[in-house]
């Protein structure tokens, strides 16, 4: 234990030395910063990095350490762009041309939701807005989003995430395809039952109707009727409009309690899924540009050059700004087959110098880089 | 200019002093790891480096760099840990029961495939198996893995990805769920014809069934369409099967041309897809541990805990070892709401080092930590 103990205050003593090398370092940092800066030299230059990763390497004993010296020097390197990017933020004075304001609703104000009455969004909008607003439906979640680019709504309300069936994948795609902005979330509690026409009995059904991820949260209910078609339809309210309109007592929906109130069915079963802590988180759409001073939670998208690293490297500039990351998710880019499109959460509000360096430098070192919204987050962590 | 050039020389010379202070520290650690080894304590021990991180952010003069020592030892102690894991590893003889073996198929070697014949992932199990097997199919995705792991089947044929929709969430999570294994991938080129019954004309279609990312890959086609009812089926062939039996001529089914054949319907429109480069990647599933000398590409999956900045010292890892991550996937943990699983695919060899080095450090800093497999990847970089 003795040894331990000496070969640590070996340890201290080299850190020491580290430290203080760094800090020299950083100085002259600052200074090369404020020459790019007076030229108007790019922070990042990629040929310059790549011979010094190539000097210091030829200077290792062993390949580790080779290896270990190129990562270290990547990171070194990392940190002083990310100085840089700090100095040059702190010259900018709005983010992306996002403004900070207040959402004031009022009787007037258009909200759409994707489905028919009786759809969780529906009970989403009512528990983030309240009554006090015109809400109005529309049938495809690329609907709602046109409708609030067009200015037809001011806000819409869409499910971005189920807490065990995951990612709403068509909504994050519209996300980085529209030019709207996320404002506000709120979370609903999705309790699914199985609805049928009055008069109707379980072992009567034959088909049941629902939408893909009300299918999924149910599906170990499901797997003990395998007798029946599984039918998808654009949202679980809808499922229950099915059934109405067929009169057919065959047929069950597999939608909430609410449907069943306002489609004239009954509860043929309750609490259909699989777990019963079950969440569907929504976002709240705008086209303007605000987020609200007391504004928590960040959400911005981007793609990655097709380089090993590169992801590392990005999320470094959440770390290094000590920005904590609560969500990674990564899509498909239409047309450009294995490449993806990262989504990003993360806590912290725009007016922040940590944000301001930590966004620069991704918007800097990556492609297609949007802030989504700046907006009060709900609490799942 | 000048500037810069004698800027540069100042980092230079700071640069030399650092890698060679880096290059002692490296031999105590190795004397650390000897220690560490000689009374079985663990790689990892969190207390003393959150103490050295207290230590060296103590000497740092403002905020940034603090933020930047911070990180920066923390890398440092990776690098160390990662030492001393290959000093452990390079004693171990396999990796978590993986054995490396050839896949031999025979004329009786059974292979499981979901959906009717005529589905896409039938033409994936004939493009990586050749005929010479005995194919058949199960209804759903979960059966497949059910027959793969009760030995009712040697293989099984799962997609796993499409270029333009994304992953299949639902096999992402049955490969977490179950003890089989990927031991193969494929890629078929997806090209969606709208199928009907003979004689059955466009303008009469009002229903239109198939696969859920069927419809999606097909959503400018189908946007035209908006009076048709769009009905999700469990694959795309089930779809074309069911347009024979109802024998409606207002029914189509989105599936292959193959499809069509299969079920003696004919082609109404060819090439519906949004995309003209749509391909989907199938896996090759079996419940044996096996790995080829030839293989490159390693799937991984963990789950981190809930701290900032876990995964960033995850992916280090790969990183640090010089592993090129090619994807990386996240799916909700069921009864864990806001958590996450993440799936990872990276370059590589069980044989190989860097590998162990790799894994070893993951599967000490995660939990649930799996490897799902290690084969020939096929050129989608």
């Amino acid at each position: 234990m003795e040894d331990l103990v000496k070969l640590r205050d070996e340890i201290d003593a080299i850190d020491d030395q580290i430290v203080s090398l760094f800090e020299q370092r950083m100085a002259v940092a600052e200074n090369v910063a404020a020459f790019k800066r007076s030229v108007g030299k790019p922070v990042l230059d990629k040929e310059r990095e790549k011979i010094k990763i190539q000097k210091v390497t030829e200077k290792t004993s062993n390949a580790f350490n080779r290896q270990a010296v190129e990562s270290l020097f990547g990171q070194i390197m990392a940190v002083s762009r990310m100085l840089q990017y700090q100095r040059l933020a702190s010259e900018r004075t709005d983010v992306e041309g996002f403004q900070v304001g207040d959402m004031v609703t009022t009787p007037e104000t258009k909200v759409v939701y994707t489905g028919v009455p009786g759809a969780y969004a529906e009970a989403a909008m009512d528990s983030y807005f309240g009554s006090e607003i015109r809400g109005f439906n529309v049938e495809t979640f690329g609907d709602a989003m046109e409708a609030v680019h067009s200015g037809r709504a001011q806000y819409g309300v869409l499910p971005i995430e189920n807490s065990s069936t995951g990612s709403v994948n068509e909504v994050y795609d519209l996300l980085s395809a529209y030019d709207n902005h996320i404002v506000g979330e709120t979370m609903i509690k999705i309790e699914h039952a199985l609805l049928g026409l009055p008069g109707s009995r379980i072992e009567d059904i034959r088909t049941v109707y629902s939408h893909p991820q009300g299918l999924m949260q149910c599906s170990r209910f499901l797997d003990a009727h395998r007798e029946w078609q599984q039918v998808s339809l654009q949202n679980t309210a809808a499922s229950a409009k099915r059934v109405l309109d067929d009169q057919d007592m065959g047929q069950a929906a597999i939608a909430s309690r609410q449907a069943a109130k306002n489609f004239g069915l009954v509860v043929l079963k309750e609490k259909l899924n699989d777990l019963d802590n079950n969440f569907t988180r929504f976002v709240v759409i705008s086209h303007e540009k605000v987020f609200r001073k007391s504004a928590d939670k960040i959400s911005v998208c981007f793609e990655v050059p097709h380089e090993s690293g590169t992801l590392y490297n990005i999320l470094g500039h959440f770390i290094f700004n000590g920005l904590s990351m609560t969500r990674i998710e990564s899509r498909p880019i239409q047309g450009k087959p294995w490449q993806y499109r990262f989504f990003v959460d993360f806590n912290g509000n725009l007016r922040e110098q940590a944000v301001r360096n930590a966004l620069h430098g991704i918007q800097s070192e990556t492609e297609g880089f949007r802030i989504l919204g700046n907006y009060i987050g709900v609490g799942q962590q």
